[in-house]
This record gives structure tokens, sequence and C-alpha cells, in this order.
């Protein structure tokens, strides 16, 4: 055993607890919805997370599952509008998005943050491909409203290209970006499509990689952590505005993709070392579960 | 987590340790011989031993290993010989095997030890299939000598069925009797055959599992145990007397093996719950391992 | 030609009769039923009848066919019984069957009967491959009567083994040993099995290999021998009496296959040489054919 | 049996001396040259000796070989030929060949003969091609000499098509009309082709229906028959001129193709009904058999 | 660009043309009759016809669509016929055919006609093989009439041997011999044995390369040409007598397959250049096209 | 045809001249350089030209060939550069590359102009794929120089995740930033790239899109363009400094390339409309071919 932390004994009690959820998710597939805000900041505590979460990611595919990663990067393409001088406009808590924006957008979402992710994978082998939803017409997008400019809606998502790279054993990583009919692009809400694509891969598992500890039945209230749910009591929870905020599409997404097919939604909190490994692979659980 | 026992951090850290372990594991070949005195006795105490036996080795199968299980049945075979009033004489440890011992032994270990293994398996789902070395002429065997009648060396082993029923999804469960050319069968020793099919099979490992911590550099010195050894240094402790009685075939076996190409062998303390699992999974030992 | 036996016309008109029925049986799973009785002597006789057994099943696979050898060991099973001096009590002629009688049948049905066989088709190629009902799940038992102890019916059959080990080109020998789904064996009538496996494997044959002519209409009168009978037909027999004693299960077994898909079942003279070759090459016949 | 000719005895020792032999040609290539003369009558004789000899390649083709037949045509030729009062001179034993004479000797083999048995073994299912030398560029020709026109040697051959007819289970039937590179057609031997045939397809057999009892040592000896013969004797024997006329290139075609790795060349006596079987499935033949 | 006939604005617009019917046929069954008129002249025209005729269909071949030739040869039969001095009569446009004239008919289609068309192809690489109707069943026959003797209408077409021969990348060349289940063959109209072949392999394109411009809505004015038709309107024009004569039956084959799924029949004037290729791969077209 | 501009003779000669190169370069690869020039200005010239190179790629893969597409993006880098206040140096042509210029190069690369071709082709169907030779680490870069910063040199490429691609039907569209073992990116030279890719493709031909007639013997005389070079004589050209500035990488690439197994290397004019096409299929050519 690695130092003398464990005895055999219990060493012995976890791989036998272990061993049968890897059995389990063998050749299943799991979307991993990566927030932009642990990627946002500067130094190397954000780098040590990346890391860690490519080492996790890793290990999940290196055991047989079928990870994909979506991702955001809403912090890191403000940095750029503010360093273009700029400015946006903020309606409903989105981003008005003329054409330069949106120009910015795909030049951060796609060729810096997804590079970003991909790099921290593929330090330990040729496993990530980076994709936008435009590949392969893989995510096909609408307007969301004349206001917000192109800002997009998932009209469809089209799985074929994910399938084939998870066949050939490789890790998608997704940003945001779609494309309606005519080749116009649309930046996308990452949780929206994390959900999305759960649904169209049929995936055993949704989950959210957030900063904050899961759902609470009362936001203000620490202890009224909600363990697992029904999508409906999610939905109350959503309703009654318990979970706002940036929770809001997290737990939407949620709640439609179990209604949709998909085994277990999470909401994990990422700053728990490898939650990743925790939840998939032990009894207990680092968040909140959505069942059907 | 199961209980209390280990906190996320322990446990991460472990999942960390365990998870490249299946990987590199990962339609692996492992032969373990399970020996007979582990089911010699009456009473739950064997049950319970054979019981936990067959779900690690379940539990192998079910994260991709291959595992093949090669056992013998003295004890077994000693009983019924007595209950049936036939004596028998040993000469150098070997039992002088006439016409009439030689089916007892084959009833036994076909008929019984076999079985018993394969039904333990098999409560965890449709998984073992019992073999003897006279099916699909899996083992040629000839006579060891004259005056110890029908005891039988080794003289091939054609692997073709066991592949076949690994590339099943299978878990083949091996009595060692073999046959001639000309049909006779042979009783011979399990440790010499649990070696020679690691090495038809090209096994990454080959793991038996004893009554003893593993091998000593002085027999009498506990504190002499060896964790790791060459072919060459097993060699001279058997050479010198230190490894032998029961521990001589096995060494023997060990030896042979990692100079044919078999990865790693060991010699594991079966009385350590799941010593499968900890030896193949985590970072330390429970026994002895010969490299090449 | 072989000797002067056969003129070129007559040989000709063979070979042009049998041909078609080489063709007609291509890929086809025939399931024989081969007794314990001729097993049970001692000497030579019985070893000619078996090696001659072997050689027939041989040549069927050899050209085409797909053999599957059920056997049951009732006489071997009595002499081991009495050599250990365990009484045993038949009710309905059924032995009531303690778990020491099971341990003791299953051991001389897995471990003697079953390998004689497979030892006596080896000595033709790598071909036979023993297998209990314990193996891979393949007989699921029940208990037949509380009264009865470890005596079974046939709860269902997984194919699934038999399918493969055939598709390998090999030929499986079964001991009619079944297992509950708890893991306890329970030993089974081998006539009633034959009929199972081949309902499960869609058999284009069912056939006994037995010590009589066939079926009579008249049990006391050999003109009344039964060339073709409909199941309907065979049925009336049983409940008539006629065809009772050992035939009764043979001819329950014959009835339930031809009804459950099977095409043709057969009760053979196993002692006219090469019945089985006769039956499936000829257009004559030597014994009972039961038709749906 | 059919009627009562033969016992249950003579019929078993004959089904023990023949089963081995579809084993052993089980999905062997076997090439049969099918002479114009047997053809070339009148009435209903010669449609039974074709009607006879199609039922012999469809029952071979029915257990498992693989049968290609060869044809000539002679006497056909000959006959349109005076039909349309065209004189041909004959060198050597060869026609001279003009371009108006190989377009009737085309028409002739590859529309009538040709026609004709596959017609005849069609009748049993839809199992013949017919095919030239032409097709897919089976057979490259040049000419034989300038003084005889348009008569061929066969210069290569490309099995590919027969192959891929083969291995969709079907008899390829083959005119010898072969072409050069420029798509000029010539008239070849036919029992040269057949031997080549052999050889390109790796034949197990070569296998010569003629209207005589095989070769003699000495040509007016009946009781000179050779029942087997080296290639190297064989080409004694024409060198001699024992085996001359038409006899000649059979004779060379044997000599060559179990030279070149053909297992086996047989001259038999077609006038033998069901001489093919006789031959390919009895230890006893009806000809003479050449062997490397 | 070949000479300086084009320049590469019009090149470039002929490629971005021509391109997309590439992708469209691509693995597109196309049939085309190739009239025995085109073969009857002698001389060099003809010879050159034929050649063109063959280039364009490996060229169609080459670029991978998958023809089918199917031919006639009335002009050539009717050589023969008199060179033989056999008298025959016609009624309603078909030849009475007696045993002997179907014998002369056979030879002359299978024997000649499709030599010629499978040499000319073959001259650039081993691409065709030459069928009749009768080769693995392909064409099924009945009787037309009782007055017409061996004139056969299409029963049934079994087009396995096509498709297996167009997997292999063959191109078919067929000669419209039929055969009733008895083994008897029929002469048949080369125009139905087309549509029929057409209907079964659900071609793309059935195409008549005829000595006519296309359909004319009245049969002497050549201004009346009808580029597309429906079957319907084509249906009229049979009815009128406007498509009589020698185009009654190929107006009907169209009609017949646009009705049966084919997607669109063509009626192409064979004397412009390369008319198969204009049609295929150009907007424009040189002929009449039938449409469902 | 379209328009009258071509009479069916023409057409039918370009056809027959067209088709043949379609069937050569069936399943073959080519690798396309897309220079950053032809999207660096604005308005709707540059949206014309792609769109037009778009369809281009689009219909090479619709008739089979597999089409890789290479880009740079210089103009648009130093556009973004500008935008932000960054000032670079070049030393020798070369852009002195820090960190933060590597990461706006990066998002120019690959967050906008690939993704502006990927859109462009998708308008087409779901064909295009965007890749950086980070992804499955496609490209292996090593630092040019430390004074160029991360100005990269390939060190190797690993091209299954574009066979891969290919063989899925998709087009691989390729940003030019590689990644070191450590993960650390590098800005590599588009012409290197596309050459080092071609090499490990084993591509059927290596073309440069670029904005000139093709190498001139003499850099300042039109009249001296080279339709055709060996590698030599390319190289000669670059030693001498005819063929220098944004020539030298493109002439060292193909020289490379057709040394290493490509076939042709081709410097066309990318301003002639459909130049591609053009220089594929025809017999002329737009360009300088460069062969071994």
């Amino acid at each position: 055993m690695s130092a003398g932390a464990l005895g055999p004994a219990d060493t012995a009690a976890l791989l036998v607890e272990v061993l049968p959820y890897i059995r389990r998710f063998h050749n299943k597939v799991v979307v991993v919805k990566y927030g932009g805000n642990a990627l946002a900041g500067s130094g190397g505590e954000e780098t040590d997370a990346l890391a860690s979460f490519a080492q996790d990611v890793v290990l999940l595919r290196s055991v047989g599952l079928l990870p994909v990663v979506v991702h955001g990067g809403g912090p890191q393409i403000g940095d750029l509008l503010r360093r273009l001088g700029k400015e946006t406009e903020f309606r409903d808590g989105l981003r008005v998005t003329d054409a330069e924006t949106l120009e910015i957008a795909r030049m951060v979402l796609v060729g810096k943050v997804n590079r970003d992710i991909v790099s921290a994978i593929n330090v330990h082998g040729p496993l990530a491909v980076g994709l936008s939803g435009e590949d392969a017409n893989l995510i096909t997008a609408e307007a969301h409203s004349e206001a917000l400019g192109y800002v997009g809606n998932v009209l469809g998502v089209d799985p074929t290209i994910l399938r084939r790279l998870l066949a050939e054993g490789l890790i998608p990583v997704l940003a945001t970006i779609g494309a309606d009919p005519a080749g116009q692009a649309y930046n996308i809400n990452a949780d929206t499509v994390a959900g999305a694509v759960a649904e169209a891969l049929g995936a055993e598992k949704l989950i959210f990689l957030t900063d904050v500890e899961g759902v609470r039945a009362d936001a203000d209230d620490p202890a009224s952590l909600c363990r697992q749910l029904t999508a409906a009591a999610l939905d109350d929870l959503v309703a009654s505005g318990a979970a706002g905020g940036g929770m809001a599409p997290k737990a939407a997404a949620c709640s439609a993709a179990v209604r949709a097919g998909v085994a277990r939604a999470h909401i994990l909190d990422g700053r728990v070392p490898h939650a990743l490994l925790l939840e998939l692979f032990t009894d207990g659980g680092v968040g909140t579960m959505v069942v059907p």
C-alpha cells in the first residue's frame, strides 16, 4: 500500500467496494461539464485543478468508461473583451452578443479554453480531441431571441462524431459553439449543451463540476444540502427560487436529462480533489444526485 | 464511503493508486493455483475461504482481467481412498498410483473439487466452466517414472480451449488430470500444471495461493521473508533447501514460468482475506514476487 | 472398395443414397443420449462398444453434423455407493438422494463416466469437452420432491456454452448434474436432460441409444415393434403402460421434444454396430422414429 | 437400406469407409474434364450420361467439395462446320482454325456444349454458371503456331473469378476459349486447360472422364491397365508411345499437374456409372491414378 | 485541357456540373440494353461503335457506377439461320422458334454476340463476365404462346448472381436466354429482359441504346421528340401507335420499370458518340427520359 | 449541358478525359495548404473565394478523394495583435513569439481561421472537423530556436486521428499548432506542416494554393514559369534565390515531400477559379508540378 495510511483490511474492503462500480460503468458514457470558473483565475492553483481534473478523466477512460468533456468559458471571454475595449451588455444574465463579440467568444472558447483542456489531458497520451459544435454539424443552433443577438439555443444534436471518437478510444472535449443550417455560429450556454449531449448519447451519467457543494433546499442554509432528488423535486426547487442563479441552468439540464433517459445526473463540488472518482466508484457521494 | 473507515482524501488517494493497475492488467491472463488444502477441512471456515476466493476471481473477471484457476486436491483424494479402504504408498512425497487409485483421484479432482470451485464461482453468474486436462487434449502427459504408476509429467499444453473460453468471457477451472496420446490418464502435480499453463498462455502473472507467508531465505526465520526474488535467487534457495517441501514444486514452477515469458510469478499468503486483490491492485504486496 | 464385398453398382447406389443425407444434416445439431448401462459392465465388450460409439460420433462431426452427447451413470453410481457401504432407498424407481449420495453421484458422473466418454472420443483428436450442467449455468434445476432429496427436475437450459463449443468444432459431453440459483447441485434423469437440451438447441434429432430394439405396441411381442410413431401415439402407449419402465422417460422426452420443435426423435438399438450411422445416413432405420 | 441389396453390416462397413473421404475432401477443389465425346451422339443414351454426370457433380458440391467442370466439344464443332459446308484441315491431329472456324467453334463450345452442361446441372438448383476463358480474363492465350491459325496455347490462368464463384457455392463450367491481351480469341485443347486450371487453383484432384478404362502399359493389352503411376512413369509411357493418341494430352496434363502441386490426377472410365463418386469416396478405384 | 478546345473557365464550369452526378450515381446500378443492330453490320464502323460503347461502360464502372449490359442479337441469328438454310416464319413480329432454331439462336447469342461484347470490354482489363439467363437460374422463363414455340416470357428473375458479380467489381453481360424449371431453354425479347432485370436489381436507371433519337409524339415528325415523359404519357403514346414497331417493347419496359421502382428510364440515340456519358453526367440529355 | 457553351462533342471529349482521373485518385489522400492570405481581407471577395474553395473540397470528397486541409493565418494573427496593442518583432521573416503572442496566435488559428473554413465546408453537409496539431498528439513540436520563443519545428506527425476521420468520410481541417511532450504549444509554419502531414499520410498529392502563378526560373520574368520540375531542380532554384521569400518554405516542403514518397506536389494559382479541380481532373494544369 501507498504509505501506511491504510491497513490491508481497509484496503481490501475498499477494493471490494470499488471493483463492481468499474464493471457497472464499463463502456458507459459519462458527460462531464467542466466550468469556465475553474480555469478563470491566474497562477498555480487553477493549473493544479485542471491537471487534477485531466488526470481523473484519463483514469476514467483507462478503466473503460467513455468520458465526454463539455466546457464553457465566460470569465475568459470577458477578459479578452475587456482587453479589446469591447463593452458588452447583459440581459437576464445573458451577454448580448453582436458579430464581433461572437467572434471573440468563439476564439476564446475554441482557441483557448478548449486548447488548455485538451493539452492538459494529452500530457497523459494521445487521448483528447477538441471539438466545436460546428464540427461535423454536431450542434445545430437557433437564435435565443432577437434581442440577444448570436446567443443560441440547442435545436438539435448529431452525436455521430462523438460516437466515432469514443469508439476509437478518444476523449472528446467540446466547446459550446453551434451553427444554424446556413452556417451562422452561435454561442450557447454550456450547461444546456452538456445536458443535450448527454441525452443524445444516452449517457449513463451527466455530471456538473461546480464550485458549490450541491443543491440546497434553502439556498442560505448549508445544512439543507440535498444528497438525492427526483427530477420533480428539483423542478420545485427551481420554481421556488432555491436553486437559482448559476444553478438554474444546471438544475434544468439535470432534470431534463434524467427525464430523457440519462440514468443519473450529478451536481458535484469540483473543489473536492478527485470528486469525479469518489462519486463514480464509491458508495458515498460528494454532492447532489438527481434521479428520474 | 462504506462506513466511516476512510475519509475522502484517503479513498481518493487509493483510487488514484488502484485504477492504473486495472488498466495495466486489462485483458491480461492471470493463472491462479488454488490449493487443495484450502478446501480440505470441514465446516464453515473452508466454505468461507472458498466463497471469498470465488468472489475475488469474479471481481478480477468483472474489471477485465482473464483469470484461469488451476487446482489440486490431495487431501480430498486421501479421504476417499481411506473411506474405500485403499492403502497407498508414498515415494519421495509422491503417491504411488495404480489404476484404481487413478480412477479415484480423477473422480475426486474432476467430480468433487473442481465442481465445488465451479459452483462457488457460478453463484455470481454463468461464468465458470470446469475442465480436465483431458478435454480437447489440453494437457498431454507421460509417466513420471515406472515406479509411481499413473503419476504424470506434463509433456505438452494445448491452450486452444482455454483461449476460446477466455474469449467468451468465461473462467476456466482446471483439474490437473492429463492423458497420453493413447488416451491413458495420469494424475499430475497441480503446481507444475499451473506453471505450464501460464507459460502456454503467455500469462501476465502466475499466482500460487498458499498457506504460508511466502518464501523465506531461512525456512525457520519469519523475518527472512523475501518480498522479491529473481528466478536465479529462487533457484539457489531451492538448491540450498531453504525452499523445500511443498514449496519446492511451487518455486520450480515460478522460476520456470518467468524464464519462459510470464512477466511475474507470486507466492501469496492465501490466508490474508482478498490477497489476490491486494497483490494485483495495490503498490504493496502480500507475499513473494519472482521476476525474471 | 473394401474387399470384394460389394460390387461397384451396389456401392454407387449406396453412395447416391447416402450423400443427400450428409447434405441435409450439415451443421444440424444431433443430441445423443448414451446410456450408463452400455458402460456398466466389466471387460472388453463394454470398452469395444464405447470405442465404436466414439468412432461414430467423431465420424458425424467429421462430415459436418454437430453431435452433443448426454449420458447417465446409474449402475456406476450404485457401484461406488456399495463400495462405500452407503445404502440407498428407491421410491418410484428414483434413488432417494441425500447430500452424501449426491456428492458420490456427482463424482461418478462427472469424474468417471464423463471422463471415460471424453477419453474415448479424444483418441481421435482434440474434440470432446466434458461438461456438467453446473458449468456456465447450463442446467438450472429444482428439487423433484422433498422426499427424494437432491433429485432434480430441469427448470431451465441455457445452451450458450453448448453453442460456443459447437461453433468451435468441439463435441460437448454432458453429465446431468444441475444446480439451483443458490448453487445447490441436483442429480437429474439423463433422458429428461437430453430432451430438454435438444429442445433448447432446436436440434434436428434427439437419439436415445438403448439396449432394446425400440418401442413396442405390445411390450411382450417383438413383432409389435413400431418403426414410426406420432408424439400422440407414443403418449398413448405410455398411458397404456406398453412403454413403461426405463422406456417411460425416454418416451416422454421424445414426445416433448418433437412437440417443441425437434424435427425427429429416435429410440435406437445401440447393440447394432454403428446404429447411429445407419439411422442417420440410410433410407432404412434401426428402431423407432417419433414425429410431431 | 434401399431394397434388400445390402445388409446392415455391409452398409455400416461402407459408411465407415466413405465418411472419412468426405471429411478429407471438404472444401477441396476437384477439376473434372468432361469430354465432348460423351455429348456427341444422338438419342437418349448421351442425355442419360450427361444427367448422371450432372447428378454426381451436384452431389459432390452438396457434401462440401468444390467441383469445377472443364469441357471440350470437338465432335459438335465438326457437326456445325459440316452443316455450314466449311471444310477444315487437320495437322498433327489439330484443326487448322481460320477466323470463321474460330467463330463457329466458339459458338458451339460457349453457346451449345457449355449451355447443355449448365442446364443439366441447374435442373438440381441454381448452381452452375457457364464461363468462357475470355470472362474476366480467366485464360490468356497465345497462338500455338502460325500454321494452325487461331489454335491457342495457355499463356496464363487468372483463377480469381473461379475462386469467387466457388466461394459463393456455385459450380463453374468452363468452355476452353482463351484470349490474348489484344482481345483475339483462340480455341485451346480442353485437356490442357483442365490441367492448367487445376494447377492455378491448387486443386486436390484433376480428373479426366474418358471412354477408356485408363492408361495401359501396353496399349493393346487390357490386362496391362495401370492402377497407379508416378508422373515419371507416365512420362515414360508417353515417350514410348504406349499412351498416345487422345491419351497423350491427358497424360501430359496429369503429369504436369501433379508436378505443380495437384495432389492426385486421375484418368477414369466415364462409362462406369457414377465413376466420380466411386473414385472419390471409396478405397478402390476405377481407372489410373497419377501421383507425384 | 486537351488541346485548346475549351478554356479553363468552360472546363471548370463543366467539372462543377459533372462531379455531383458522379457522386449521385456512386454504387448505383445502371442497366444498359445494347441492341443487336449496332453489331449487325460488317466492317469497321460497327467495330468502332462497339469499342466506343465498351469504353463508356468501363468508364462508368471506373468512377463507381455498377453497369449491367443486356443484349439481343436478332440480325446475327438471322444470318446464321440463312447460312444453314433454315427458313423461319414470323408472327406479330416474333420469330416462330422450333428446337433447332432455338439451338441456333442460343449459339449465336451466347457464343457470338455475348462473346464479342465481353471481349471488347475486357481489352480494358479483367472486367466483363458473360452470362446467359440459364446461369444460376438467373431468368426463369415460360412459353409466350404455343404457336411461337420456344419464344419465352420472363416468369421471374433471381438477381443473386448479378449482385455477386457487381459486388466483386465485375460487369455482367447478359444474353437473354431463359430456362423453365425443367431446364427447357427459351429465347426472350431483350428489351423485356432488360426491364425485368432493372426491376429485380432496383436499378437507378434503365437505358436503351437505340438507333433513333428517342420517342416522338408524332412518329413522322422529328420536331415532336419528347425529352421527358411520365409512364402514363408513354403508355398513351404506345396505345395511340405513336410509339410502335421496335419502340413498343422498349416503351413497355420503360413504363413498367419506373412504375416498379426504377428511378429513371431512358431511350437514347446510340449513334451519338458517348451518349451514355452525356446522359448520365450532364444536365442536358440525348433522348427521351421516362419518369414515374 | 449547362448553357450552350459547349457542344456534345466537346463535352463528351472532356468527360472521356476527366473520368479516368477520378478513377485514378479514388481513395487517394490529397493534402491542400490553404493560405491565410486568401482569408485576410474584408468584404465579399474573400468570402466568395473561401466559398468557392469549400465547394471544390466538397466536390473532391464527393467523388471519392480524401482531402485534408491545412491552413495558416498570419495576417489574422497580426490583426488581433494590433488590436490588443501587442508589438511583435520579426527575425528572418519569423515572428518572435512569447507566451502571450502564442496564446493569441492559437486563439486566432484554432478559434477563428479554422472555424471559418470548417463553417464554409459544413454549409454543404456534416463533413468538416476542425483539428489542431495538439489533438490526439497529431503534431509533436520542438522549439525552432531559443531566440524565436514558441515558434516550433515539426518533430513528428502521428496521422492516426487523420486516418480515422478520413475513414469516416470526414474532411479534416488542421490548424498548425503543435505541442511538445510536456504539453507546451508551439506555432509552426503551415507550409512545413502541410508537407509533413502529406508525408506521414503517404498522400498522392500535396497542393499549395497560393496567390502567384507558380515557380519561376527567373523571379522577375513571368515567361519563365516552370510547368514541371524535379525536386533537384527545385532545390537549385531555392539555392539560387529564384524561389525565395514566401515561396521558399513551399518549395522546401514540395521537395521534401516528393522525396519522401508523395507522388506529386503542386504550387497552384489559387486565384484561378476552381484551380483544384482543373489541376486534378484535366490533362492541363494551372501552376508548377514537382516530381521526384
